[in-house]
Formats: structure tokens, sequence, C-alpha cells
């Protein structure tokens, strides 16, 4: 069977093994495959990936129970393993021990054929033509912002990154009735979304204003730092891409909430009930006139709270 | 007038000019101050502050309305405009002119008096010593996570950190009905928290499984990576300190999502409906024998998707 395998060190089409089948798996004769950037990552060394790249397809079921063959079908990914804490709270996709199509411990859908659990497949509605239909798991990708974010009709959503991600993104986010601005470098991938009647801006000539949704999929450092400078106060960021270092953010779908000053009336209400003990927390307390060392003092390792007393 | 001023370079405790009061002021003889990590930033050229530093403090008000006068305060520390569209949606404590209490155009309250507005103020209850009072600020920026996160009774969640912020998050949260597990790295710090029933662990000891809620108050960067290791996937990381890259998450309190794969029958069922444009994102269609160069194409600037075809 052809494929396109991935070495570790070279990327190469070649014949090999078919995939086996049983097991709960189907045996799925891919259609079409489509190229991620997640797949050009993996061959600069994401993940430590070895074997067969591909993880987006759609394609006919060859091999598996008899209600399934012969069906156009698309797959979920993430090989869960149904039966962990994780599975059992319905988080599969977060499954520690997944495997995952083409990019974790499972041959992907560079291939004449391909396995995936019969748990994962999805049948193709007859009016979905293939190539509409191999685009089903980054668009889903792009509806996880609906199950994630409350996205209010008539809000203001600013997508960065006018990729293939984003422009999946900016329409389902319109598709919510959300205002949505896409922000982008490509006059004619944006023209998609002008074609869809989404507003959309050259990077160059946005004037930036932030909004309260924003979701950054251009995949850059840069990117992070602009979407968060696009973001209004209170506001949601929407990380799509994985920048180096909030990777981990992404794949365990985190979130991160900006916490700083906060409403006094409870914190009012706690002291008088008792309920906070704060007094073991100071460590000093100085008269005003020796505030130089009294700072000091705050800064020395294992001191609390230090008070000054005018 | 007695206070300590930072001026760029130097700090000192030296007279200088009486606030000013007036135009929605009131100026309160300080009682009790709080030294917090914050001012230990300032004169480190965090903010570029010049001025009196001080933002934590109880006091008794000696100049303003009648009815404040005589009263024992504390006073929330952002001066907000009260008239911008920021302000408009009730996010004062975000006003893009703010000016902030010894951290940004204001002069604290490390001093013999203090100029806050009146606006500002919160009455002290009777019950309520100076020594509390002077936490009600840092208080309430703990209280802060429960105006952010839905902390659920019998959750789990993880503090990160037993400085002052974390001793006071651990109890908020301990106080919402969380079973809250302390981490931090000094026995006495613990011995506050576990003398209220909060469970407490030395980071060493720690056996780092993680929790649905994390609260990140160790104001390091190996902090912040020790949190998000520490976070459920799907759960939420909240930051209470600044590590320095991530300073505007906390500053305008933005929420990040870490987002992934998503939900494919909200996806087939938009392509069913012809709700999502996806044909014009196709760049090209390759055999899957000419693989290698069709990766070689997809990493292309400019390039859409690429389809392989087996």
């Amino acid at each position: 069977m052809l494929a396109l395998r991935w070495d570790g060190a070279a990327l190469a089409v070649a014949d090999g093994p078919e995939p086996a089948g049983g097991d709960g798996l189907a045996v799925i004769d891919v259609t079409l495959a489509g190229v991620c950037n997640t797949d050009l990552e993996l061959i600069k060394g994401y993940m430590g990936f070895r074997g067969v790249l591909g993880h987006e397809f759609v394609g006919v079921v060859a091999d598996g129970p008899a209600d399934w063959r012969g069906r156009r079908v698309v797959g979920e990914i993430n090989f869960a393993c149904g039966s962990c804490p994780t599975c059992g709270r319905g988080l599969g996709r977060h499954c520690p021990t997944r495997r995952v199509l083409g990019i974790q411990g499972a041959d992907g859908a560079f291939a004449a054929r391909v396995a995936v659990p019969v748990a994962n497949l999805h049948a193709v509605p007859d009016g979905v033509a293939d190539e509409a239909a191999v685009f089903a798991e980054p668009l889903a990708a792009a509806f996880e912002i609906l199950a994630q974010v409350r996205v209010e009709p008539g809000s203001e959503a600013v997508v960065l990154g006018d990729g293939k991600v984003g422009l999946l993104a900016a329409q389902v986010l319109a598709g919510a009735g959300a205002r949505v601005l896409a922000v982008g470098r490509h006059p004619d991938k944006l023209a998609v979304l002008a074609g869809r009647g989404i507003a959309t801006v050259r990077e160059a000539d946005w004037d930036r204003a932030a909004a309260d949704l924003v979701v950054e999929a251009t995949g850059s450092a840069a990117g992070f730092q602009l979407a968060v400078a696009a973001t209004r106060p209170r506001g949601t960021l929407v990380l799509k891409s994985t920048p180096v270092d909030l990777a981990p953010l992404v794949i365990h779908e985190i979130t991160v909430v900006g916490s700083r000053c906060g409403p006094f009336a409870p914190a009012l209400a706690a002291l008088a009930a008792g309920a906070i003990e704060v007094g073991a927390l100071i460590s000093a307390r100085r008269p005003l006139r020796d505030g130089v060392a009294a700072l000091r003092l705050a800064a020395a390792p294992g001191v609390r709270k230090v008070l000054l007393e005018p």
C-alpha cells in the first residue's frame, strides 16, 4: 500500500504494510486527504512522530462492522482509551494515553488506506462533496471555539491570521452572529471572507481597535503579542495556533484567567466574619520614618506582610 | 508631611507636600499601610512610577464630604475617569486613563495622609481591626478569582505559592467550598493554612496531581510552567502574579482559552448547509505518489489547503 511516511529524517512515498483492522477499528479507503500545518511541523520534529502522516481525510469504509462498510466517512483523530478517569469525564479527546491519527502513535491518512476506531467515524451527509468533507476535521476545530466560549450575537470578534484556521474560524464566528473583523496579510485569502460578507482588513492597515473576543490563528509568537494587545480588558483570547512556549495551553485546552484587583465588599464582609486569617500574615510593623528599611525587610526571603505606621 | 517616596533612583522618607483634597477627593489620615510585592517591583523600575508608594491602607477621613469625615475607611486603588466607554461598561478598574494609587500617576499611602476619590472609599465595619482592614485590598484581589471563575463546592483547586497572595487565595477558595491544596516552600507559611484546615504540601513533596483549577501565585516564570503542568485538560489556570511576559494578561484580566480539536457534528451540519466556504480554501490537489512535493508546496507562502489523492 502506497503511503507518505516520515521516518524522523526523511519523507518518502513508498509501499508499506496495510493497516490492520479488527479490535474496534475500521479500515477506510482514503478518497482525499488534506495537508495541515501540523504535518509540516511534524516533519520538523514536532511530537517526535514516526510513521504515515495525515489526519484530515474523507474515505469509504472497506473493512469494519457491516453497518459501516461502504459508507463514506470522516474520522475524529484522537483515539481514546475509553476507560480512564479523563475519558469517564467525557474528555476522550484529552485521554492521557490517546493515540492521535498521523500525529502520535497511529499511522495517518496520507495513504491508500487508514485504520480508525469505529467509535471515531462520522458518516458524511450525501449532499457534502468529498472536497468539502475533507475539511470536517479543521472545521470541527473551528467549531471548538463555540464549544468553549460563549459568543453573543452581535458581539465583536477579531480573527488574527488568514491561514486555513483563521478563514474557517472567521466563518464559524460570523455564523454564530458575531461581527467579525478578519485581519491578515494576504488579499486573496481575505477576499474569500469578504465574499461571504465578513469584514476584512490587511494587518498593515488595521487600526488595532480592541475586541471582546480575539482568535489568534497566526501561529507566530508575534501574533500572540498582537492578539493580547487586541483583546479588551476582561476580554477573551482564543489560541487556535501553538506558538512554541504556550503549546501546552492549546494541547490541553487550558483556560488562563488573568486576575488583578477585585471587589472590596466581599473582602470586608469576610474580614468582619473572621473568615480569613490575616493576623498570621503580618511579619512586622514599622514606623513610616523607617520606611526604607521596612521595604528592604519586606524584600527579604520568608517575610510576610510588613506594615507601615505613619 | 512625612512620606516614603521613590524618585526613580532612590527611596527616601522625607517631608513633602500635603495631598490636595477637593474635586471628589477625600484626604485620609493613614493609620496603617501594607507593603506589597508590587511596591518592591516599583522600586526596580516597574511602571516607571515616581512618587509616594503604597496602595494598601486603612485610615480615617480627615477631609471630604461631611458624611465621610471621621469615618474609618479603606480604598479601591484604581481611580477611573467614570465617563469613557470602558467605565460605561462597568469596568472602571480597567479605565484606560485611570490613575492607580501609589502605582501610576497618584501618590500613595506610605504617608501621613493620602488623597483618594470618595467614590473609591469603603467604610470599615466596626468589628474589623485596623490590622485586618489593611488587608482589604489584597484580599479583594483574592476574591476577584470568585468574580471571574465559577468555583464549584467540592471541586479541587491547587494554589501554587505561599506568599501573601497565595495564602489569601487559598483561604478564599476554601471559603467557597473548594478542596484546596496549597503548594509552597515555607513550612511556617503553609502552617497558617493548615491551621485553618486547608491541605498543604511542600513543593518538593508534591505529587503534582493535576486539578481543574490552579492559581499561580508564585510570581515566577518557573511557577507559570509548573502551574500549566498542574492544570487538568480543559481546566482553568488563574494568574494572580505577573511573570514578565504575561503581565498584560493579568493587568487587563484577559482570559486565554487554549483550543484544539472540536466536535464533528456541527462541522458536518455546516458543510451540509453550505454555510461555510471551503472550496476557495483549496490551493491544489495532488496524487499521493507526489506527496513529498505536495508537502513542500503546502509549506510555500500563500498556499492554502493542499489535498492528496491516493
